[in-house]
């Protein structure tokens, strides 16, 4: 199997780097998988070719594009809170470079899977509790109406047979280690992350809001299988609410304070931030999951088992 | 008033041209009318300025949005049959030309209203018999898809406040005058206009499918309006469904019959066309446009008007 992941040097991207190398039970044995990204991804194996270049350059897309590539990961993307700043950037990375990646695939003898990363935030306005996968797109942010996007054209370049596709409404990674990213979801991560290293962290938006989350594990995960899943199961319908975890700000905290103590808790503040909590709140609490479930996906225990899964991976190796 | 249209060259372009120089009640006085269109708009007024050249030109696209614009009519479009054949130059008219007067759009001082005018064709799979505004849209056709990436734009552009936007979902257009054109809807105004003609005629579709129609009277009018409606009124839902009626091929022969004779009834045969049938099936055969009525677009009386607004206009002449 031959695979092109783009955004491979991010965090999502490294994850399903190694997943895709260490061959799920599922897939085909993997031949070669080109790595692209704006920095070179640091993952070292002889069937990884490392690419590195801005997919806003459509040469540089179509020579990721090889020829017998059977799935094309397609996650690069400017975040949330850099697609609210910088609107002309966000539109070239996630509207046309999405669509010159898409129109390089169609050049293929054979249309590959592509798997296109979406998002919840594609949703916003009056919403039911728990939303379906066929609710109206009606985005509250320039990230979310660039996905909406995404997912109209890989639907289209399916329904022409260009490619195999499969848009993916992610819900908000977390834990995500590292440092803050530009995602105005990022304090999701963030008031588990830091006050478990010991460092102050803010919670921009109220307690009780419910915030759509999956583990880093079970995320990538899901987009191994989004690669492998058949395009009969699919049944024309190529955008899938991927599972999630409706979890609140407050149980977050009260799954820290059991696992890490009070005094893990006492270093988050809640301080709603303008910037962010209008634009958070519009996204949904909750989707209606059942058809990627019945197509095999998977999805998270509850909220300690992503606290842990967080500590396990990150604090074990720093100690 | 200073008003931009393009297609004005075309059926509604020229049409709607007329009515902004004929100057509506509920409009400011018109100054200056840009009419940009491929081939030159042949309406001759002190006010109208005509420009030749192709939106697929974002310099020819940036010349023709003057300073103090105050409203843009997009009409310029290439239709659901030619996008279905030449699938490029359908996205680069219909999404890339759409994008590029919005960024020209939003480079003005002032944001002007943006009418853009979307189609039933946005939605498609299993659908009520009468489709709310806030249905999802899977569109079956690659005009549809062009044109709810083009209701996304127009949206957003409106949320960030580059644009006001008013986004209008047409019915199929009947009876329109002249030759066929290359929607795949053509045939619902052939099968009027050609049998009156004394000209045969096909019905492509079964003659009891539903068809949302709307007369030419009624539409222009309707796009005079949206360049009037109030932004609060839209209250930040910038797509509408605009009124029209619901109609069976069948119905439309009936009134024939009655209009004008069973001679003329007889020219119209019905073949099934794979190529026109199996799209146009997949439209929407009513909309809810009730918000569009509530704010003061205009509706359709019955079947049998239409054909006689077609007859009393360009029958007439002739004689």
């Amino acid at each position: 199997m031959r695979v092109l992941v783009t955004g491979a040097a991010g965090f999502l991207g490294c994850r399903l780097t190694r997943a895709l190398l260490a061959g799920p039970a599922e897939a085909a044995p993997l031949d070669r998988l080109v790595a692209a990204d704006v920095t070179a991804c640091p993952i070292e194996d002889p069937r990884v070719v490392v690419r590195a270049g801005t997919i806003t350059d459509p040469a540089f897309v179509h020579a990721l594009v090889e020829p017998d590539l059977d799935v094309v990961y397609h996650l690069a993307a400017v975040l949330s809170g850099q697609s609210e700043a910088e609107f002309d950037v966000g539109q070239r990375v996630n509207v046309d470079a999405t669509r010159s990646l898409l129109d390089a695939s169609r050049a293929l003898r054979r249309p590959p899977r592509f798997v296109f990363t979406s998002t919840i935030a594609v949703f916003g306005g009056p919403l039911p509790a728990v939303v379906p996968e066929d609710a109206v797109l009606r985005p509250q942010s320039s990230y979310g109406a660039a996905k909406a996007i995404g997912e109209l054209l890989v639907s289209e370049y399916s329904r022409r047979g260009f490619v195999d596709g499969a848009a993916c409404r992610l819900a908000t990674v977390a834990v995500r280690p590292g440092i803050p990213n530009s995602a105005l979801s990022s304090f999701v991560s963030g008031i588990i992350r830091e006050p478990l290293a010991g460092v102050e962290s803010v919670c921009p938006v109220p307690l009780d809001t419910p915030i759509w989350v999956s583990s880093p594990r079970t995320v990538t995960a899901n987009l191994v299988h989004a690669g492998c899943v058949s395009s009969a199961a699919l049944n024309g319908r190529r955008v899938l609410n991927l599972p999630g975890l409706s979890v609140t700000p407050g149980q977050m905290l009260d799954s820290l304070e059991r696992l890490a103590g009070p005094e893990a808790r006492a270093l988050v503040r809640i301080e709603p931030d303008e910037r962010i909590a209008p634009v958070v709140c519009t996204w949904p609490g909750a989707l209606d999951a059942s058809r990627a479930l019945a197509l095999g996906f998977s999805a998270d225990g509850n909220v300690d088992a992503l606290v842990q899964e967080y500590m396990v991976e990150h604090l074990r190796r720093r100690s």
